[in-house]
């Protein structure tokens, strides 16, 4: 028997196809099954790939960097320079004009704001005195992004991404007319969860911007800079390329951090920015903390040496990864595409796939699915306020379960889906 | 020739006693030595202490804890259960109510201090939001704490330190009837500089306190509970008994951290107050970051076993430090107390030795320390806005020089005290 997509289907035909998903589910549930796939989490096999690095730092070790610094003392706000120097050659940047920080790029994004909040930046107002500050929030996207900008009270403006990033003219017409637009949240490579690479002319497009507001800064979290699945990635424009062609030094904020290269709980953050950024940041960083953890940046630059290092670790990273988004895709595939039920990216990199079921939809697949066993991400989480307009978009995470893990889980995914779409149709 | 106090003699004695000094001084500058008392830093013998904890975690370790969370993946924000109870074990706290942070208790105090502005807590309105917020300030104290208590334009009032802590009528005056009164920073157990213990009446009386505002906490920094100078230590009450037997269980947030047990660049911070407290804490937290290194609360919890392997592991500390102390009593002891110059505590436990100098002495004593090679930190730094009023005190800081450069450091010390004396003295 052919499979025809649902839009030709009779609601006699329906209906039998309703029937079979609900005995299908019935039977899934039975099963008693209770898999994650709600965060982007790398795999314990992905965790081993990193042991060896427990074993590079040994007591033995020389804990001085090659400024003099010892490492295991206080001091040394901005990091030692050999870890400035791998995490730069990572993202194209100069190694002065790196900050490397402690276990989380995330806990540096939040520094960011709340120095702009409490003290201001660049000579204007504290946004904490400020009637309104609003940021331009590409969509679908990070959901502790968004958080992040809730908890600082700013409003939050949902931006459409396309395939070449997200809408520049939106961008730019809100940046730079709108004086209280502070911030755009930007994930350039593998976006989350589109898995969007930005385009060459989309980068140049963010480094040309004027803004309204002298505060304004593009939060460009490169956190998939190097996180690919294939083997001959696209080589993007980097925003600092962009940015010394353009003349405009101060415009952005990037961030990166090896929570998805070497350990998730003990990896090290960097952040990039101008020279005269860094300079006005410091003064505050150094507030709250006399620095960050140089013993582990010490052993990460031992452990990798060079950003070649850093590559042949992430292409064992590609071999375990790429099965598991093949799973999820090939049971998309197989089972929805013949029905013509939803939408999905084929990402070349990064951690999710990002599927769009049907209008209306989304909400009611997580929870058919955490019914059955499977968590996923909540429905609307990758939106502002967690508010997707279409209730559609969800975001697949296949890294955390193993393959097997991931077909079962699937298998429940695509039964919710064809359920949910199903529901809606039978009249 | 006798000795006698400066203030029993002549203009011309002392007047020939001024010479001889400069010559010293002068003497003393042509060595051209380069020395720095700055800051409480451990010296590189103690550090080399901790060198055998990164042998304790190599590759073959299991860093699945004892909740089964995976110590190198996401999640676990208040940090790893084994972690938590070796803290609460060092501090007489309940393991349920410790929060454990990344290598910074300054970061958790900034985090709080920062809640409290942002978003607020037991439900009162924004500290950002009011005209006027102070907190007390017991002086001598770390510049550090004033130093974040001014980044967030709270207004610092100084009360004066005794030998059992702080002066508890004013600070009862302040907290019962000031709303504007938010918190006291506190270093109950070798205070910094001042080395005090707080008296058991002490602690009980801060547990009584009946503050005006609600949300007024004590930020209990017990950076030094276990860092001992003397065999058998004072054991002075614990604020959590104390909260316990008054049943003013918010009223206090706890730190501490091993930045002056294990690595001060590579150490864990932890943080300790009631479940209440910290449930609302954790909200705010969890926007900042996914949760702090596990895998190094691991290695430390490895590294000691329990509290038994750190109290161990503090006395290897105390057989490198106290000569050190001693060699800046001595120097005090022998060339300031037969002249009567200056007053100095002598510290059971702590890194600093607090040094007051003839009334508006202090700055003169740094700067001419400073163009004689050493340098100490500044005058004034510990008291709010860096203004000592009397312009007297002086930290001294012994711990990381060497015992030979501390003599040096600690004759020029004594040298750059009766110049500045005399000069004040001499018509």
């Amino acid at each position: 028997m052919g499979i025809k997509p649902i839009c030709e289907q009779s609601q006699a035909e329906l209906q039998a196809l309703l029937q079979e998903t609900k005995e299908a589910y019935a039977a899934f549930q039975a099963k008693k099954l209770t898999l994650n796939m709600a965060r982007g989490k790398p795999a314990p096999a992905q965790l081993d790939l990193t042991m060896p690095m427990l074993d590079t730092l040994r007591s033995d070790a020389n804990l001085i960097s090659e400024t003099g610094d010892d490492c295991r003392n206080y001091g040394v706000l901005a990091g030692i320079s050999e870890a400035k120097k791998l995490f730069a050659s990572l993202i194209g940047a100069k190694a002065e004009e790196m900050f490397i920080g402690g276990n989380s790029s995330l806990e540096l994004m939040f520094a960011c704001i709340q120095i702009a909040y409490v003290k201001g930046i660049a000579g204007c107002t504290p946004w904490s005195k400020l009637d309104k500050v609003k940021f331009l929030c590409p969509v679908p996207g990070y959901d502790r992004h968004f958080g992040l900008t809730e908890y600082f009270g700013v409003e939050m403006i949902p931006v459409p991404m396309s395939e070449d990033g997200p809408d520049m003219d939106m961008v730019q017409k809100y940046v730079e007319s709108d004086a209280s637009v502070k911030g755009i949240w930007c994930v350039p490579i593998y976006s989350n969860p589109g898995g969007v690479v930005y385009s060459d002319e989309t980068v140049r497009r963010f480094a040309a911007l004027k803004p309204a507001a002298k505060d304004f800064r593009i939060f460009w979290d490169n956190a998939y800079c190097i996180h690919h699945l294939v083997e001959n990635p696209k080589q993007p424009l980097t925003i600092n390329a962009a940015c010394e062609e353009s003349g405009n030094l101060n415009i952005f904020y990037q961030f990166m951090s090896t929570s998805k290269i070497t350990f998730s709980g003990g990896g090290v953050a960097a952040f990039n920015t101008s020279a005269e950024n860094l300079a006005e940041l410091s003064k505050s960083l150094g507030v709250q903390t006399i620095g960050f953890d140089k013993v582990n940046q010490m052993r990460h630059v031992m452990f990798f040496g060079d950003a070649a290092g850093v590559k042949a670790h992430m292409e064992k990273h590609r071999q375990i990864l790429k099965p598991k988004f093949d799973a999820v895709l090939n049971a998309l595939e197989t089972e929805l595409k013949p029905l013509g039920i939803g939408e999905w990216t084929h990402p070349q990199g990064g951690y999710f796939v990002s599927f769009n079921a049907p209008n209306g939809c989304a909400k009611r697949v997580v929870q058919l699915c955490k019914e059955g066993g499977v968590t996923l991400t909540g429905a609307g989480a990758t939106f502002p306020y967690k508010n997707d307009p279409d209730d559609r978009n969800i975001r697949i995470a296949p890294t955390y379960p193993s393959v097997d893990e991931l077909k079962q889980a699937m298998e429940l995914f695509c039964i919710c889906v064809k359920y949910a779409a199903l529901e809606q149709l039978v009249k």
